[in-house]
């Protein structure tokens, strides 16, 4: 693991997920650009002394040197968003597996990069837009794959969040403060930091790409200097509109993803905080409320659940399923083999789809909130 | 009752809402254009012969001509969006109070003339914006009013159904037909007849008015002539911004219409579909859920309620709350007094704000949803 | 209308939902014990003073000496369930049909008594078990009669109330003075206010009888007289079993009426505070929620919708709905006819069956809550 | 770990839960009675060969034998009841702690047996009633704790599934053959494996003790031998009433376990099913909606929360939060101390409670369904 040291978010949730099922164990990290700090969180962990490293790249030539069932299967990069691609870059060349936080890296230029690597390496790299991991969203893209809501003509998605109301990062918490410094974060506040997920989520399940968008972003706080709310007009190819607006000042609101996709058949609904149902919706018969764990779900959506219906799954367990797809394809890679055709994950091409979002958005809204084409890969 | 006859829907709507409080009863009317139409829907609404008339004009003109007890009190217009301004116009200048479907007018144009009418006439003039009626919503409208949000920074208020999802107006339907029919409904389709409704409750409740907009509308179904739907990015004086969106084709949506204002102190939400509810989200302590009928209700809240908590009044009784309120208005009207001064009601300052809205709304659209200015009144 | 004066509550609710759709009229009144009273309510309800009374009796008397068309065609009884049978008997006896509020009558002796009278006098008797005027409950019976839930396991209906949690009577408020008064409301406290809501609706929707119960009764405010609070096991004829409970000190709970009901092929589920949605539960396949005014329903529950899905019908609706389905039959029997095979409303035996469940209550209470056999009718 | 094997369902969430928060490894067990099963499944979950025992003796006897810092620090046992006495017995008495399903034991009397065992053993003894688990249900009894409802007068707990609504058991399905046959769950079907959820989270949450009970159990299925229905009315010490019902017949609900509990000051609501929230009513002011992980929480619900509000923690978190307090006290035990104070996790008290309960359930229903005692410990 690289970076997810004391004081860090993320890096915690990761490992929950990764280890969750019983397939993976964390045996090395460097875990802080703070030596000191990298030793302590690895005295945390229970890591092997030896294990822990001062820096991603002595880690990385270390690692290297051990013998094939001794190192690491794949590395975990947890840091902000500028120290992303230079250890990605590093343990894929290194001939390691590569699971990334998001967004990618800190500029669509190294996202693109990044993408040549990994075609280069042939790793695999494994991005963790956690929120596809839910069974109900691979519910939904299944639905809108067999045809069931028909041709799509409208997607809602909303991430309205609240905890960056006041000028958090003022009080130098360590969250906000990365976050909200371009520096770190790169061009995009909340636009990088939940509008990427809210951009992944339509994507993953309506399987269309943006065509052209309008964004209006605005930083409520005083003094910041990145967006903390956004408004994006989309128009996707083949004709289908939609809305996306996300925010970090949605003062109350915790973790409010949401997303609607309307066809002309059907349309479906889905709501990050009760994650476990969908809604199916027609023009001519009783709504519906699918739900996960049920017989009836689709191969892909019944294959990331782990208890009985009603028991809730959540945000870990949904994170986890990224990890646990992720472990098939890294099996078959430790082993030699191709991996399972249906293996289900985030990969650099979402990555690389984020970061032309966020500097989309970026550039729509330093233009005035004009239309501008989204770049096709 | 101007309109409204059978077949129709609205001017069901208006008889059950205006009559619920025993206040108002129905005596007279000109309820088609058809006069065979008309005296046929004066019998199934058991109206003295004498006082179903042909066609308005002669309504105006016999009603006038009536000794002061036994005229109108008020006159209904329920008719198609072309045939407002006529009659409202002929009554107004008749000496009668007037109660008018929403949108006001056909056009903006017509929407100013009508404004200088009542000025000068000194009549009171009440456009149904009906979901201004709901207790909750009133009550969203005080919180905001008594500073509890703080400064308001962003509204999204959507309004989505479903029921024009096909092309029922080829089929004849009634409510289909003239709704998609720009001669008769005027520039906007889904905008004018629920985009007014949305814009006018994000006006009502947080006071703000709109500085600019970018709207992107759709016609999907093949054929139609005027938008079923539509995306718009708002931006309201005092530095708020927002998203407002409506639609005809969002398959399996009934009447959704919804509305959430987040300030910098506070944030409410209210579903129309649910409107014996508000719920109030605050950054450091638990959210509220204010109830229709409670004693801590605001007097304007608490006014506008016939029935105890928990015994759900919905749609009509919303409506009949404008009735209501515009009773305690003619009825001082007719005794030749003043007003209450907390009289509340749509006027047709919210008629001409409404048909701002669609003329707006569709110029940006026809610019290629390019931001421009809401004109001020 | 016999009560229903000055200071009144369901007065008021019965004559919204009675004049509602515009069918029937309030002419005539005994609007209290007092005459004073009386008189001045009848202002207030514009009443011809002539049409005033001073007692039921002689109002009975006046206007049976009037001619066919212009005397009563039906009486409205509000009163105090001590002051049901008196006004009850002699209105049929004297020639009207009757509309009563529940519970029928003050004990079940005088249940009974009536319903003989209502045999005798091929009087239309009309019993406002209001729920059940709801569109999808009616649905819910519906899909129980077309054997959709399969044979009936459970049944789970609940009706907490918490606007008697603390000794509201004391300060003198009318509705609660009366309610908890043996001499005024009978046996039951909130066992007849709105513990026979809930029998009703049990056995509207499932058709199936209760057995034998055994009823924990308790009056948790100290003082008070009545019980208010129940919670009572149920044993169906046909071998389902069920819990029914309910208070009037359940603190927060508005009207909070619900009910459960489980097949052995299908369970449905209804919640008098969102009455416009059914949920429908499989074993194998997605919920279903059904909701009101959609093209599905069945015949009984389409023809008690006056507006369009997604515009929500409330409690007057619904109890306009029971007074739609009267007139139907009163429209009939003023005719000389026969009403309509599919007419639906609660009438006398709806009013035994009730008045059977009190008793039976509080016997079971009074022994102890033990289990006691529910005579049949 | 001791049952668990190829095929068991509650062994993985156990093994998920207990190593959720890298505190704890699974380093050996007796997985199945058939050892070649016990073996095969230790392989899988990658345990030392050497540490897979074919009998649980075999394995307290090969650990005791360990030095202290190799050997287990404690046990889990996750056998069908009939098999938690003999092997929590047996490693108690060889000095180590045990976690164990629920319910504690096969009978009352074992449990009270255990009781004694643990008390003289000194050992630590954790009963996995995983939903007390949740954060919110830690908040709900704290608002208890401090008097925020008041006195307590009501409880509604109910726990209806849906799974065993046919015959499952006849197909073999191991989950449904072990519980309904009364040599391996006990005299309680229903009543035990859920049932018993019911009441702890009851006590847990108010803190009363049932005084009396009187329970109708049926077996709907037929042929089956255990309870899979039940419907009690509880008496509280203290004067409050209850009622507490459980099913595995209610089809299509899933896992639908909540609690209400009413006082005379407030009341509260939690449900399973979502269970980041609790709901508390007031009588007089706005209900509030108060959510996991949010700062105004108290500190035994702020302590077992690992991820910022809005991200659904679910039942695997829960029931980790069941172990992570464990460990709290076992890690001090271990190190020779006193376990903090504040240290939440069901222990054989509630085990031996759980037992009561269900004998005197059984015991009521086989007397037709009749108040008794509910023995006090």
């Amino acid at each position: 693991m690289i970076g997810g040291g004391r004081g860090a978010f993320i890096g915690a949730v990761h490992r929950i997920a990764a280890q969750m099922d019983g397939q993976a164990e964390l045996v090395a990290g460097a875990f802080s650009s703070d030596p000191g700090r990298s030793r302590a969180s690895g005295l945390d962990l229970f890591i092997a002394p030896g294990r822990t490293y001062g820096t991603y790249a002595s880690m990385a030539k270390a690692e290297s040197a051990m013998p094939a069932g001794k190192r690491l299967d794949f590395v975990v990069i947890v840091t902000p968003n500028d120290h992303h691609f230079g250890p990605a870059k590093l343990f894929l060349e290194s001939g390691f597996n590569v699971v990334c936080d998001k967004p990618a890296t800190f500029s669509l230029a190294e996202a693109k990069a990044l993408g040549r690597i990994v075609t280069r390496t042939k790793k695999i790299f494994v991005l963790t837009h956690n929120y596809t991991g839910n069974a109900m969203v691979k519910q939904a893209r299944d639905l809108v794959r067999e045809g069931r809501l028909g041709s799509i003509r409208k997607v809602i998605v909303e991430y309205p969040q609240g905890w960056l109301s006041t000028k958090l990062e003022a009080s130098g918490q360590k969250q906000a403060s990365w976050r909200t410094d371009p520096k770190r974060s790169g061009a995009g506040g909340a636009a990088g930091d939940i509008g990427t997920h809210a951009e992944n989520l339509a994507h993953f399940i309506t399987g269309r790409r943006i065509d052209s968008l309008c964004a209006d972003l605005t930083s409520f706080v005083k003094g910041r200097r990145l967006d903390d709310d956004g408004n994006v007009l989309l128009r996707f190819k083949g004709g289908a509109k939609g809305v996306l607006h996300f925010s970090q000042v949605c003062i109350g609101d915790e973790n409010n993803l949401n997303i609607r996709v309307y066809g002309d058949k059907a349309a479906l609904e889905w709501h990050q905080e009760h994650p476990n149902e969908l809604t199916v919706k027609y023009g001519d018969r009783p709504r519906e409320i699918w739900r996960r764990g049920n017989g009836y779900l689709s191969p892909g959506a019944a294959r990331v659940t782990r208890i009985p219906p009603g028991h809730p799954e959540g945000y870990l367990e949904a994170f986890g399923n990224i990890y646990r797809e992720a472990f098939r394809a890294i099996a078959a890679e430790v082993a030699g083999k191709k991996p399972p055709r249906d293996v289900d994950f985030p990969t650099i091409d979402d990555g690389v789809e984020g970061m032309t979002f966020i500097e989309t958005v970026v550039k729509s809204a330093r233009l005035g909130a004009r239309w501008v084409r989204f770049p096709q890969p």
